[in-house]
């Protein structure tokens, strides 16, 4: 029997997070040859290069390709996103799979989309029908739109998907495959298992509470991902007595203006309780997330595997103000004194008992089952 | 007062021939300054060059930009929309316009609507909403979800785009501005105006009647344009007595093998009858319409203008088989007797009455009018 | 033992006449594995779609890539560079050859010539040294530049290589491997074989004579081709009594301005013993040069092959006046007189002896044999 | 009278520093229209955005375009080029110049002279000729082929551009461009002045010695950068009483490497008399390097500026290891022993007499005089 070619493109560590268990259970299916397309800022040193963690892992892709143009602004996320395209086209041309699968709602998850759509073959989708009330909602339903099915997260993104016009039958919720990660992996962490990383700063004892800060730019406040940084920095740096670890920003338009506030601060505060890492793997991000005694930024992970986990958050700003989220949840502004008081709240209140907003944690599994049954229509006709 | 900058991206006959009299109307506009950004096969001889046409009426472009990756296979036509994505985001960085307006469904539009998207110029799309039954939809109600603001051509349209998501007060119904050109040219034919069309084949004599053929590739059954439009030229042959006038085909993918087919049934039957041709101006091409006996083929504008003027048309295949339409359409398959059959069943009936459908002529200047008072938001939430 | 990769990039159906016997060669040598990349106008339905006859010779390609800019104008040509250079980077990381081999003067070659060297691989080009005395002089002495080692086809392109700096050691004329396919093909012509090629225009008998016409748009005087070319057809129709084999231009700036020249002399002339082929395999093209009681316009082709060949030849403009040639040619202006004195004065004269200035027909093996010995240096120090 | 128009590309903040002068000249010459074109790693935060620099001082750019495919291994610069050629085509079509100028040797250099070559606009080449004994060389030796005139820096390059077959009347030796900066600036150096570049490590006193070191990435030992560069780094650390300053590597592949180098060594000897520094103004690196005990890597200013300025140096590896120099300067191996003998040899030897092998300093302004009486030929005949 021909078996079925699922071509996953993987262009960030944020993707591979997410579907590391999905790849898994693709490449154990019978019936599934497994194409891995990997490129963009998973395959940049400045990015963390989490195509080794991938490889490590097991995962040898069939393409690497470069298209990310240099420049983090709005103009060079516009070009990279047609260099995908360009590239894309030609590697599905040569890789013929029978699914091309795209994950979220970036640039490259687009430049995807558009290709796949082009090529005329059946694409899906990971994780649409959310909202995170910035502008990649309108990137993320434009690719709803060009998807032939949806493995969705949670239930409020299946009706939304379906609202858009989707056919019921090609839309499902089996929960998020990021959480497949949580669920499976040791959620322990130590000084000896972390001491690998080095990063920058003073030293941090892994075994003592510790806030975990990711903040990503906004491409709505281009321009301002500085001050914003400075903010958070600020609050933290009046939490005396808890460690702090920093995690570098994404590659999205204004990445350069965060990273430029973070060196900034660090600069000056390098012996202050804070700790600077480029990237951690899949994995052991969990684990560090998993022991935070709390989490501040504006990363959709705090909302994601810190619900699933309940580890206590503050989100910042508006980069995540729309999507769903559980309860461990405090909402502010970029306001330092805002950050300050969410920050004493959540740690004093610890832990929260664990989520099930996005899953029970077997979503991979559950979406490599499925795909051997899809019947794809090109013409895709809306419902109304 | 500083003047609202609108660019217009035009990059094929057809969007011109959709937009001149918004074009027309944005240039005159007191509170408006045009940009046009023309491109892809627009300015291509093989498509006609209609940029030249354009200039004739008076549009002088700010940019023209080629991004034609030839081939017509579906994998240019992934390439072609990466190159547009690029070059038209260069172009978008240097005029840097208020609002972008892109035209329908085809790649061109996409990758106007990707570029723009990127840049965060608040989008403008045109004919969004529309149901076409091919492959063009998805790529369609993607741009809806991509665009801020909605100029649909149909009542049916503006329900479609609001039940995806679109909040009310962004999508404007004010007809197809396509109609305008109809309501406002001079709808008579003689053989002295057309005489420099030059054309292959025999002569035409427009004061008798003849009967007009458009077929486009079919993106979904590429591979099978030969015979398919083998089918219909045949069908016509049949019709002995009345003139044929045919137009060459679009750039889809696919276009190549119409092309080829047409070519291949002009060797053997160039005195019969028949008379080829690669473009009328957007004026000429209503005139001729309006004059035909019956139109055969695929093309959408049997269905708009052609419902407009009433028009008897005969279409064939499924390229327009879910787009709204009047009471001017026989729809048949790609059998040759169907066709045969439409045909005859249309010439009998003759002229129809005009329809209302897709507005009233007006709609241009009423877009133009619109414009100024648009309060775009970059987040642009989903109603639901 | 590890073969040594070649990888031959294959960009034009010219391209692909040159080196079919250095293809077979590297395929059947025991030490090389043989890599192919097709692209740009090979690939297309336009230019002949040569990828076709070169799969039915035996060649499967590991990669064709599509990066031709349709429009022939100079911006496209330069676009078409680009895309390739592009292109061809991921193809060359993916196939990774020990050596890639660039074939003349084109900008498919400069493409690939300027992607091996960023890519660090040695690049191998062939014929170079020569000089056309137009524009792509230029961009065949930068790629001798760029490139490690030279196969040369005459002995002037020898002297001129070394004198532009490069070491004589990485220097071999061993003629011109286009020789190859005429001295092993069945050089005889017949009704019976030639019929499978249809084309337009009155019915070709090939045992009688006839003059062969090819002529290519000349980049230096860009917009002057439908006046250039209409010349020699205007002086083609003079010749009365012998038929007129017409073949297509190539893809240059400029291309669809001498088609069309083309395109309007054919249809007043169709049955004026003029015929109009757009392509013939590599071998037939030779069997229709070889004879022709004489040909005509500005094919290298007529210097090259023809000189092998003996076949008289009158040379229009200035498109090959610096090429080295051999006793067959007579050239002119681009007066119709002048192109008709000088097919008069080929038809009185007859074939002539075969020559030998670019080589005895055997480079494609030679070639082949001395690859394996080859020794790269990145450097590639200057002589002075 | 129509003016000359002059477009010059400046891509990278070394271009930049080279044609300043001539810019001005270009400026102030009452039969010339300057156009500039910035692109590359000019506009990049990462390499210093020198575009800022640029605007300071008076030049405001036509066009900015990014082309920078990020990776900065071998087929992003293939890529970076490729994407450079694309744009700069659309770039060119719309500025229309009579002239492009395009500076040295580097992939932008390329992607300039392809675009013009291929755009039929005459091409004038800077600082061609000369040899550098790396990978560069074949670039700068290629573009020599596809320029037009050539304005070289020194009486050697001046021989080998005319042995390489250019045309005597087409090549001035009016010295290097780079020179006038230097004649021209004042080149006395204070705290008071430094102070705005930050920069970090511990503080410098530029009124005290201090030994400037910049270490770029060589392409031909691509993968050794980290080693190559903690040698000069460990080397410099025996230096012990005198400041060491350190400036950031360029772009070309294997900078990441490099970089990731002097982070390395950073982390641990940022107290230990060092200062890193991004980037300094043209005129303010003159200060830094006139007034160094010595300067150490393999900066090709060191073997220019330096030997105009008389600064003792020490040049590292084999980057610069053919370049033409005067006696300021003593090379060496990779290796940390020698490196530090070097040191000691030149810091004992003090200032050198000022050099004359790239001119008197007035370059900019006599290449601004000579452009207007230019006759390009576009054939560009060899002269053998």
């Amino acid at each position: 029997m021909k078996k079925i070619k699922v071509c996953v493109v993987v262009a960030s560590r944020a993707n591979y997070g997410r579907v590391k268990f999905l790849l898994k259970a693709l490449q154990e299916h019978t019936e599934i040859e497994l194409q891995i397309l990997v490129g963009a800022s998973l395959l940049l040193e400045r990015f963390g290069k989490a195509i080794n963690v991938m490889k490590q892992d097991g995962f040898e892709p069939n393409k690497a390709i470069y298209y990310t143009v240099e420049g983090e602004t709005l103009i060079t996320q516009a070009k990279s996103t047609g260099m995908g395209v360009i590239e894309l086209a030609t590697a599905f041309g040569e890789l013929a799979p029978d699914y091309v699968v795209t994950i979220a709602d970036r640039y490259e998850t687009m430049a995807t989309a558009i290709s796949a759509t082009y090529m005329n073959i059946p694409l899906i989708h990971l994780q649409g029908g959310e909202v995170s009330g910035n502008i990649d909602d309108r990137v993320r339903h434009a690719i709803t739109k060009l998807a032939d099915f949806h493995f969705v997260a949670t239930e409020k993104s299946r009706e939304r998907v379906i609202k858009m016009g989707e056919k019921e039958s090609s839309v499902f919720n089996l929960g998020c495959p990021a959480m497949d990660v949580i669920a499976n992996c040791d959620k322990s962490i130590s000084n000896e298992h972390m001491k690998k990383y080095g990063g920058v700063g003073s030293e941090v004892d892994w075994n003592k509470p510790y806030i975990l800060m990711i903040q990503h730019p906004v491409t709505t406040s281009y321009g301002e991902g500085f001050t914003q940084v400075e903010n958070t920095l600020n609050a933290l740096y009046r939490i005396e007595h808890i460690q702090k670890v920093v995690l570098w920003p994404n590659a999205d338009a204004g990445g350069e203006d965060v990273a430029k506030g973070i060196r900034t601060f660090r600069e000056h505060h390098m012996s202050d309780n804070f700790h600077f890492y480029k990237n951690f793997s899949a994995e052991d991000f969990i684990r560090v997330l998993n022991n935070a005694t709390c989490a501040v930024g504006n990363s959709s992970s705090f909302l994601r595997e810190g619900e699933f986990l309940g580890v206590p958050a503050v989100v910042v700003g508006d980069r995540q103000n729309l999507r769903e989220c559980g309860s461990n949840v405090i909402f502010t502004g970029y306001d330092e004194e805002a950050i300050f008081n969410g920050l004493n709240k959540q740690i004093e209140h610890g832990k929260y008992p664990q989520g099930r907003v996005f899953g029970n944690g077997d979503a991979g599994k559950r979406i490599a089952e499925i795909i051997p049954s899809l019947k794809p229509n090109l013409l895709k006709p809306l419902t109304y």
